[in-house]
């Protein structure tokens, strides 16, 4: 089955600056060699379930590893039977609408 | 690794009525033997990270399973290396707080 | 237009302890007279538009004069047209599912 | 306060395909003169609180004018006092991070 995620990782009682976790899950991420986009708030990875998942669970793992004693994360998660999505896909299908519905009759 | 997770399954295509399918999810976490507590927005559920994610997964198939053919999740999850926490002591540890706080001097 | 949302306020920088932050939103929504419901992941409210997220933002500025200086929350909402719809309905809706579907034949 | 956040909207009842519904939000978004961007799993929005959730209201709003009777939005949300951030001060800033400790010593 395959997934695409929105996960933000949110480390709790190691201050206001939390890029290095952000950045250190990104090298998680990519080292898992899944499909993945940062934005300004968390990143888009898309792939099979349980390397995706897998992936979730290491970056929690390496966030209390560099020393944070608590995380709150939140995931939001898309399946689909119908047929396949991709993250490039679904910007493109609102892209498309945007610029059907904007031209001229 | 233990955690809490907040999971709130949104089937689309299958009509505005999701109860159902709510429904399927809590019969999954029940017969997983996991802690949990369905909310007006979602179900509580705490456990180790695998059985928990596992469970999580088996929603989203059977959700599949029974029509739906396109699922948007939402997932908050929280771990703590600092101390074990269970999902009574997060409620019980805000109630404290409040009892305190508004009782006379 | 009524929403029902859940909300979610995570206070950065300020420890890992954040009961007592999540308890002065409590008090926030109590004295707006809201419906709400507290539960291990979050509070659930519901009511008008304007006055649940009147409380959402008076939330984030009490809980930035406490002293934290970073806040970030997660809010799931859902309105709807077609019939009025409670928190409790919500609940109660998923509670008779499961009920019809283990009676026996 | 300004607030940067992630909004994603989900329409029930109208089939599997949502993103006329995301395109019309990305309109209502767009005419209200906010910094934005569009990503696989939803839209990060910046500016002042009041104009943004004045859009959020908005998108709601509209996506049922179009014949959505339910939806199901999920919204992060992020405040700081310490300083001020942007969208691309987010991401840049972890893009830092990633730079520099990859760099050989």
């Amino acid at each position: 089955m395959k997934v695409i995620v929105d996960l933000c990782v949110v480390p709790l009682g190691v201050g206001v600056s939390v890029s290095e976790y952000v950045a250190a899950c990104q090298r998680v991420i990519e080292s898992a060699g899944l499909a993945h986009e940062l934005h300004a708030y968390g990143t888009n990875i898309e792939g099979d379930w349980d390397e995706v998942f897998a992936v979730v669970k290491r970056c929690h793992e390496v966030v209390h590893e560099m020393g944070a004693p608590r995380i709150s994360t939140t995931v939001k998660l898309g399946t689909r039977t119908d047929r396949e999505q991709s993250m490039r896909g679904k910007v493109a299908s609102v892209a498309d609408k945007l610029a059907t519905e904007t031209e001229p009759a």
